[in-house]
Protein backbone atom coordinates (compact mmCIF):
# COMPACT_ATOMS: atom_id res chain seq x y z
CA UNK A 1 0.00 0.00 0.00
CA UNK A 2 1.28 3.67 -1.02
CA UNK A 3 2.52 5.90 1.79
CA UNK A 4 -0.25 8.60 2.95
CA UNK A 5 1.21 11.62 2.47
CA UNK A 6 0.14 15.44 1.25
CA UNK A 7 1.34 18.60 1.37
CA UNK A 8 0.57 21.40 3.64
CA UNK A 9 0.48 24.01 1.15
CA UNK A 10 -1.66 21.57 -1.12
CA UNK A 11 -5.31 23.35 -1.21
CA UNK A 12 -6.11 19.92 -2.47
CA UNK A 13 -7.16 16.27 -1.24
CA UNK A 14 -7.93 15.25 2.61
CA UNK A 15 -11.89 15.16 4.01
CA UNK A 16 -12.99 18.43 3.56
CA UNK A 17 -15.32 19.78 6.40
CA UNK A 18 -16.51 23.41 6.86
CA UNK A 19 -16.20 24.01 10.56
CA UNK A 20 -17.09 27.61 10.97
CA UNK A 21 -17.52 30.46 8.73
CA UNK A 22 -14.74 31.18 6.68
CA UNK A 23 -12.81 28.08 8.90
CA UNK A 24 -12.35 24.76 6.39
CA UNK A 25 -10.34 22.37 7.04
CA UNK A 26 -9.05 19.36 5.27
CA UNK A 27 -8.21 15.88 7.55
CA UNK A 28 -6.12 12.97 6.90
CA UNK A 29 -5.98 10.05 9.54
CA UNK A 30 -4.49 6.93 10.59
CA UNK A 31 -5.27 4.81 13.40
CA UNK A 32 -4.18 7.23 16.94
CA UNK A 33 -3.56 10.47 15.18
CA UNK A 34 -5.55 12.57 13.10
CA UNK A 35 -3.75 15.74 11.13
CA UNK A 36 -6.34 18.86 9.89
CA UNK A 37 -4.80 21.59 7.45
CA UNK A 38 -7.61 24.60 8.75
CA UNK A 39 -7.70 26.98 7.01
CA UNK A 40 -8.97 30.45 8.41
CA UNK A 41 -9.98 33.34 6.39
CA UNK A 42 -9.49 36.98 7.75
CA UNK A 43 -11.04 37.74 11.30
CA UNK A 44 -12.95 34.36 11.02
CA UNK A 45 -14.36 33.37 14.54
CA UNK A 46 -14.61 29.64 15.78
CA UNK A 47 -17.30 28.65 18.59
CA UNK A 48 -15.66 27.61 21.59
CA UNK A 49 -16.07 23.98 21.89
CA UNK A 50 -14.85 21.10 23.70
CA UNK A 51 -14.11 17.43 22.78
CA UNK A 52 -12.71 13.90 24.25
CA UNK A 53 -10.07 13.70 21.43
CA UNK A 54 -6.98 15.04 22.91
CA UNK A 55 -5.38 18.42 20.55
CA UNK A 56 -2.28 20.21 19.69
CA UNK A 57 -2.87 23.18 17.30
CA UNK A 58 0.17 24.10 15.48
CA UNK A 59 0.18 27.31 13.52
CA UNK A 60 1.90 27.37 9.72
CA UNK A 61 0.66 31.15 9.06
CA UNK A 62 -0.77 34.25 9.49
CA UNK A 63 -2.25 35.16 13.54
CA UNK A 64 -4.76 34.79 15.98
CA UNK A 65 -5.74 34.43 19.41
CA UNK A 66 -6.06 30.58 20.55
CA UNK A 67 -8.32 30.30 23.67
CA UNK A 68 -7.51 27.24 25.90
CA UNK A 69 -9.90 27.37 29.20
CA UNK A 70 -9.10 30.65 30.56
CA UNK A 71 -6.31 31.58 28.70
CA UNK A 72 -6.07 34.27 25.91
CA UNK A 73 -3.02 32.97 23.40
CA UNK A 74 -1.76 35.47 21.07
CA UNK A 75 -0.30 33.20 18.34
CA UNK A 76 1.85 33.41 15.54
CA UNK A 77 4.20 31.19 12.65
CA UNK A 78 5.65 28.02 14.55
CA UNK A 79 3.19 28.12 17.35
CA UNK A 80 2.40 25.08 19.03
CA UNK A 81 -0.31 25.00 21.84
CA UNK A 82 -1.72 21.91 23.70
CA UNK A 83 -5.07 21.11 24.38
CA UNK A 84 -6.02 18.21 26.67
CA UNK A 85 -9.01 16.75 26.55
CA UNK A 86 -11.99 18.01 27.74
CA UNK A 87 -10.83 21.74 27.73
CA UNK A 88 -12.79 24.22 25.98
CA UNK A 89 -11.30 25.86 23.20
CA UNK A 90 -11.47 28.20 20.43
CA UNK A 91 -9.67 30.13 17.70
CA UNK A 92 -10.06 33.62 16.44
CA UNK A 93 -8.10 34.94 13.37
CA UNK A 94 -6.04 37.82 12.66
CA UNK A 95 -7.25 40.66 10.41
CA UNK A 96 -4.55 38.29 7.66
CA UNK A 97 -6.32 35.27 8.20
CA UNK A 98 -4.12 32.28 9.45
CA UNK A 99 -3.54 28.49 8.84
CA UNK A 100 -3.22 26.02 11.57
CA UNK A 101 -2.32 22.40 11.52
CA UNK A 102 -4.85 20.76 13.96
CA UNK A 103 -3.60 17.06 15.71
CA UNK A 104 -5.86 14.98 16.81
CA UNK A 105 -5.46 12.22 18.99
CA UNK A 106 -7.63 9.88 18.89
CA UNK A 107 -8.69 10.82 15.30
CA UNK A 108 -11.90 12.88 16.36
CA UNK A 109 -14.84 10.63 15.68
CA UNK A 110 -17.10 13.41 14.72
CA UNK A 111 -15.33 14.78 11.63
CA UNK A 112 -15.13 11.10 10.17
CA UNK A 113 -19.18 10.39 10.21
CA UNK A 114 -20.69 10.00 7.09
CA UNK A 115 -23.33 12.51 7.78
CA UNK A 116 -20.26 14.97 8.62
CA UNK A 117 -21.13 15.01 12.26
CA UNK A 118 -22.39 18.24 12.02
CA UNK A 119 -20.64 19.56 9.96
CA UNK A 120 -20.79 20.51 6.85
CA UNK A 121 -19.04 18.06 3.84
CA UNK A 122 -18.30 19.43 0.55
CA UNK B 1 -2.02 25.09 34.85
CA UNK B 2 -0.35 27.00 32.26
CA UNK B 3 -1.01 26.26 28.52
CA UNK B 4 1.55 24.07 27.58
CA UNK B 5 3.16 26.01 24.42
CA UNK B 6 6.23 26.17 22.37
CA UNK B 7 7.41 27.32 18.71
CA UNK B 8 9.10 25.06 15.98
CA UNK B 9 11.78 27.91 15.67
CA UNK B 10 12.45 28.26 19.21
CA UNK B 11 15.91 26.23 19.72
CA UNK B 12 15.52 25.63 23.44
CA UNK B 13 12.95 23.69 25.61
CA UNK B 14 11.52 19.89 25.53
CA UNK B 15 13.49 16.66 26.81
CA UNK B 16 15.97 16.64 24.51
CA UNK B 17 17.27 13.56 22.72
CA UNK B 18 20.38 12.78 20.46
CA UNK B 19 19.11 10.46 18.02
CA UNK B 20 21.97 9.79 15.23
CA UNK B 21 24.99 12.05 14.31
CA UNK B 22 23.59 15.42 13.61
CA UNK B 23 20.33 14.13 14.42
CA UNK B 24 19.01 15.60 17.68
CA UNK B 25 15.69 16.59 19.18
CA UNK B 26 13.51 18.17 21.43
CA UNK B 27 10.12 16.72 22.82
CA UNK B 28 6.88 17.45 24.14
CA UNK B 29 3.84 15.77 25.17
CA UNK B 30 0.59 15.13 26.28
CA UNK B 31 -1.55 11.90 27.27
CA UNK B 32 -2.20 10.84 23.77
CA UNK B 33 0.42 12.24 21.19
CA UNK B 34 3.69 13.14 21.69
CA UNK B 35 5.79 16.45 19.01
CA UNK B 36 9.48 16.07 18.17
CA UNK B 37 11.07 18.82 16.60
CA UNK B 38 13.95 17.36 15.02
CA UNK B 39 16.99 18.75 13.66
CA UNK B 40 19.15 17.27 10.76
CA UNK B 41 22.44 18.69 9.98
CA UNK B 42 23.55 18.43 6.35
CA UNK B 43 23.23 14.78 5.35
CA UNK B 44 22.50 13.39 8.73
CA UNK B 45 21.47 9.70 8.63
CA UNK B 46 19.25 8.19 10.84
CA UNK B 47 18.96 3.93 11.16
CA UNK B 48 16.30 2.40 9.75
CA UNK B 49 14.40 1.26 12.82
CA UNK B 50 10.29 0.61 14.05
CA UNK B 51 8.18 1.10 16.74
CA UNK B 52 5.04 0.28 17.80
CA UNK B 53 3.81 4.39 18.01
CA UNK B 54 2.09 5.53 14.75
CA UNK B 55 4.55 8.09 13.45
CA UNK B 56 3.52 10.92 11.40
CA UNK B 57 6.96 12.92 9.93
CA UNK B 58 6.09 16.63 8.85
CA UNK B 59 9.01 18.70 6.99
CA UNK B 60 9.26 21.97 8.76
CA UNK B 61 12.37 22.96 6.38
CA UNK B 62 15.35 21.47 4.08
CA UNK B 63 14.71 18.27 2.25
CA UNK B 64 15.58 14.92 2.28
CA UNK B 65 14.66 11.14 1.32
CA UNK B 66 12.18 9.23 3.62
CA UNK B 67 12.27 5.87 3.71
CA UNK B 68 9.29 4.22 4.68
CA UNK B 69 8.57 0.34 3.97
CA UNK B 70 9.85 -0.17 0.57
CA UNK B 71 9.71 3.19 -0.61
CA UNK B 72 11.53 5.75 -0.75
CA UNK B 73 10.34 9.64 -0.81
CA UNK B 74 11.77 12.62 -1.41
CA UNK B 75 10.51 15.25 0.76
CA UNK B 76 10.70 19.13 1.06
CA UNK B 77 8.68 21.86 2.97
CA UNK B 78 5.67 21.02 3.90
CA UNK B 79 5.26 17.15 2.89
CA UNK B 80 3.37 15.40 5.75
CA UNK B 81 4.04 11.47 5.63
CA UNK B 82 2.05 8.37 7.08
CA UNK B 83 4.30 5.97 9.03
CA UNK B 84 1.72 3.18 10.29
CA UNK B 85 3.23 0.99 13.21
CA UNK B 86 5.34 -1.42 12.81
CA UNK B 87 7.07 -0.19 9.64
CA UNK B 88 10.49 0.15 9.05
CA UNK B 89 11.56 3.34 8.14
CA UNK B 90 14.53 5.98 8.32
CA UNK B 91 15.44 9.62 7.30
CA UNK B 92 18.54 10.91 5.20
CA UNK B 93 18.94 14.90 5.51
CA UNK B 94 19.68 16.66 1.98
CA UNK B 95 23.02 18.61 1.69
CA UNK B 96 21.31 21.60 3.65
CA UNK B 97 20.23 19.83 6.37
CA UNK B 98 16.56 19.35 7.55
CA UNK B 99 13.80 19.97 10.35
CA UNK B 100 11.16 17.56 11.03
CA UNK B 101 7.87 17.76 13.65
CA UNK B 102 7.15 14.01 13.92
CA UNK B 103 4.26 13.28 15.49
CA UNK B 104 4.26 9.79 17.94
CA UNK B 105 0.79 8.68 18.90
CA UNK B 106 0.83 6.73 21.37
CA UNK B 107 3.45 9.22 22.93
CA UNK B 108 7.18 6.96 22.25
CA UNK B 109 7.71 5.53 25.95
CA UNK B 110 11.37 4.83 24.51
CA UNK B 111 12.13 8.45 24.38
CA UNK B 112 10.73 9.46 27.96
CA UNK B 113 12.59 6.66 29.85
CA UNK B 114 14.81 8.97 32.61
CA UNK B 115 17.70 6.66 31.26
CA UNK B 116 17.47 8.04 28.30
CA UNK B 117 15.84 4.92 26.26
CA UNK B 118 18.90 4.57 24.54
CA UNK B 119 19.16 7.56 23.08
CA UNK B 120 21.59 9.99 24.75
CA UNK B 121 20.26 12.61 26.86
CA UNK B 122 21.47 16.08 27.48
Amino acid sequence: MAVQRFNLNDPEGGLVRALAAGMETRLFWGKHAMLSVLTCAPNAAGESHHHEEEQWAVVIEGAGVLVVGPEELDVGPGDVCHIPAGTPHNFIAGPAGARLLDIFSPPRAAYTRSDGGGFAAR
